[in-house]
């Protein structure tokens, strides 16, 4: 196989963190999250937040941050509300239900939230005898590639305050979203509209870590209890604190999220020149373009991808995912045999 | 301060580990524990465990280890048995009740586990009105330092096997006891004698991870699942597939434990010289030595350490604890103070 | 008001139970559903189910049968799928969902689930990321009235067999079902078809109780230590054998859902006549016809009943409901005031 | 057999109750607790806690109330400290923890807890890494017949204030505790120096029930959802309420749970003239006399009664307990019986 655009986490890390590892290997540092290295990469994230009292922990896991989080501050009979391609409804096996929560669902045209999704929710009968929605998940670049205004965002944050719903923003992806081309939002902003968010390295540079950002005051006291007891509070948090550290160093991340979306619009610009369609409008690293079943087959030859969903007759969604180090020749190459196949299906349709 | 030895997790790793997380670096590889290292780590346990079948899963720490391992096995109304001083039933915050269960405890003198101590536990009346235990912790080594014998071992496991108990090792710091002066057992044994445990690599020579090892034919069945559902299936496996492929080559993870445990003994052996006495009788790591008051107030200018337990008038137990990092001559200097500061009392004493 | 229709559970119980209860009130018996009544409720239970060996277990309500059946049987990964009406999903106030475990929902057309319906929740991907399916959670007469065919049932059982999934079936209202006109299974093939299933007493002539049957020998084995965990195991079991014992006397409680079934269906069939139609095709104790809001208005003068829907301009479903215990003559005079108001009505459209 | 002395739930209830059921049989009730006996049994208690305020909610069972309760107030890493004698530890067959709660056992001389045997299960170290106390679980009567003072509980209520403790009663017992001889606590004591407690029915002439009443105003809102969630909160309320009203009618409750006491008491003293000592000072309905195996064979063959403990040789303790019910005429046969054993034992003793 030539290139895998399976994911974004196919390689390591940025070699900036291999480096910085290696020089400190020896010092001794204080366990749990109490090293140098993690007090460093906390001020970086109250700093990019430009709110020095922001709470931070860092932690293993989207999956483990989701549950920590939402299990945190759900009453058992609260409910947290996600959009049905929420990767809590779906990829985490069960985590939140394990935890003894609700995950009530609804069906939007973009994996987005707004309040008027939200409302109907919100209208339960009898009282007691129904859940109730308390927490209000979001991802941010979406599951599906698309991310959220500041607009959006502010109506959203606006709504769960008149609600009493706190808002909770996945962000393993929050890079990328802050690193598309549309974007208009900040990570300042995002840390004062929600509640409570994490920023991903995991898949932006990083080999392992989500940092958690309670921006709700209410929310911090005795946060780290709920890390020890979900086994998310690391013996050994220089490992966490070192990667935030050089990747929060003039704003590494966010330039590795802009390689990673420029890659993916390289090939989604290209596709919509030949006349392809896609499934979902994504503006950032995850592209889902409509392609027809042989060119799928040929494409998979040389490189790697996920076949989504099976479409109209002889057409399938794939995604197509690029990371922080996909090499820009792969991609032109990729580019490059579409076009051709394209070229080779229109002479086939011709004759 | 010139050393701390208040935990065997104060440094970073072996240098092997980053060496080759570095070289691999840009290789594309499988997520969640689908890539080349991840496969040559679990082929190095299985032959260290002489079994080709065992079951093999990286995770990043202890407490994850035990709440996924526990809660997977463990019907609802069935209990975990540990002996007082476990890690499960003092410093987990609550992790394994959190998953549902009650962890029912046995007072030892020795931190370790018998049939003769576990029996009472297994005299429940009346039927259905108490939990029912099902799984027995232990630690080796134990949380206090000492070992178990293979005899004992032996002896532990027919009796959970008569009383269809599954045995379940606790193997954060398992290569300190395999490396033990006093220790007869192999992996092997280990991984024929329990039904699952884990070896840990966070406390002998890695950055981040516990190995668990599915021994029991019968628990294999999708306990991935577990790994997901509680957050633990991380997307870059390759972290701890370096580790483990590097830290198991020609047995550098025993050769590291059996450093920790020499600097510690060596201390222990001038104390034991100096007329000191112990809490417990340790052959590993972690020694609990009992001395003077004053002696502690010295120490501690120049050494971390944790004051353990206030003893008899003007003594406490300390626990000192060293690390396949702990530099020989620094271990040197503090027997040399600790001499020092003995001949000094002595002559006070008489004055 | 004159009578309310609002539920099936405003009366107290049959009279014969409050004699038996008398009668029987001094005699000592053991505790914890080892009581003579219980005894010989079970051997009832057990002798319309045509099978000896079923086990029997009377618990308090409803929402504590499902919860502890659900979680008794699904490891921590696995989910119950339900219809999106399905009590477990919008009456319990998460009471599944808190035992750990996902409830999947399918939409349906009439509140019963079918192979077609369960088979594409069983086509999840990727492994180890998604819940797993283990138990089809039905209800029979369902939330909305409609009731199960031996064909459906037939059907369903050997889908969930050839799909490694066990078939529950919540009976809150099985004797309605059992007594519709359209009926055509009987307890032995709900015993046989099912997996485990349950038979309510509370909303048809008891007091309190659902008689928990375990069909599936599989499932037999400690299922009492579940009941006394999730606190309903309750002391005195004579309350609940009592009233078990004296409503499947002489099929009484068959007879008693007859009854409750003729009222509404005889409502439902004057309705019908006067032109109105339906929100479901019930054929049991419980309706939803539309009527237009000022006929609504008026009923309510006289009448309880739940207002369900607002459906088109003008109209709304309402929810009737009869019990056991309904008098034949409100029934009458309900009917005598529907007929009235219609004429009323068509009088002046007509003017 | 005679008579059972195994337990205070052989019998069924003060026919009061049955005749009110059957009085109000068929009078329409709202469902699920807002039946107008249910507002009158509440109304019965706020006047006898002297508290127009305490919320009150009555459920099927003590392990039901305990469980609801606990898992309401906790955060997911707070405890619950109870004496090793409690009920929640030893009875309840892990309920608590199937909560995701652990409760922390302190031994005590007499079933009590006092400061004193709190105060170090607070001391906890290091933060975050332990469960934190926050309930505080004791019993009144306890589960070996012993009852709290006025002093006691006063201290115990200020001593939790201090520590940012709930103090929660399980009142299973609690008529027999306010009607022991040496009692000086009244239900208005019990409801201000607690925050929440219950006052059970089930053993004290009733047949099913606790009344749950919370006094601390900030655990009142929104607790019908965790009765509801832990499937609870039952449909026909009515039969709860007519309990209680009956019940605390003239103190019917008390006046029964003399009864009782005074019936233990009576075989206590005769004992005690006897020359047998006891496992417990009891002053309620429940007792441990310790007698001679014969006797305790022959004692058998005309009594049920349960064998608790195996004493020194040749003598075990044994449980006897006495209800509401429990006629005198059997409590002066058992009494005379014991004096005959006793009598033959010393003739054979000085022969």
């Amino acid at each position: 196989m030539l290139y895998s655009f399976t994911n974004d986490y196919s390689e390591g890390c940025h070699p900036n963190i291999l480096e910085r590892l290696a020089e400190t290997n020896l010092t001794q540092q204080a366990g749990y999250g109490n090293d140098q290295f993690t007090l460093e990469s906390v001020a970086a994230i109250r700093k990019l937040c430009q709110n020095p009292e922001v709470d931070v922990h860092l932690v293993a896991g989207g999956t483990l941050a989701n549950l920590i989080v939402i299990s945190a501050f759900l009453k058992s009979y609260e409910s947290v509300v996600a959009a049905e391609t929420g990767h809590i409804n779906n990829h985490e096996a069960g985590a939140i239900e394990a935890t003894g929560h609700k995950v009530e669902t609804v069906a939007t045209p973009d994996g987005k939230l707004s309040p008027e999704l939200i409302q109907p929710v919100l209208n339960k009968f009898p009282e007691y005898h129904t859940v109730k929605p308390r927490i209000v998940y979001i991802s941010n670049s979406t599951e599906i590639g698309t991310i959220y205004s500041k607009e959006e965002l502010t109506a959203l944050s606006a709504f769960c305050k008149q609600n009493n719903l706190l808002l909770f923003m996945d962000g393993a992806r929050l890079a990328m979203a802050l690193a598309a081309q549309n974007n208009d939002l900040t990570l300042a902003d995002i840390a004062s509209l929600t509640d409570i968010f994490y920023l991903g390295a995991t898949k932006c540079g990083g080999l392992i870590g989500e940092a958690i950002v309670i921006g709700n005051e209410a929310l911090r006291k005795n946060f780290k209890y709920y890390i020890k007891q979900r086994g998310a509070l690391l013996a050994k948090g220089r490992l966490f604190g070192i990667q935030y550290a050089e990747l929060l160093r003039d704003n590494l991340m966010f330039e590795l999220a802009r390689h990673a979306n420029e890659q993916a619009q390289r090939i989604a610009q290209s596709l919509q020149e030949l006349g392809y369609t896609f499934l979902t409008q994504s503006n950032t690293n995850q592209i889902f373009p409509i392609l027809p079943d042989s060119s799928i087959a040929e494409l998979s030859k040389k490189y790697g991808f996920f076949v989504w969903k099976k479409m109209q007759e002889e057409y399938s969604a794939i995604r197509v995912i690029t990371s922080w180090a996909t090499p820009q020749e792969y991609v032109d190459q990729f580019i490059q045999d579409i076009r051709d196949l394209s070229r080779k299906l229109k002479e086939e349709a011709s004759m």
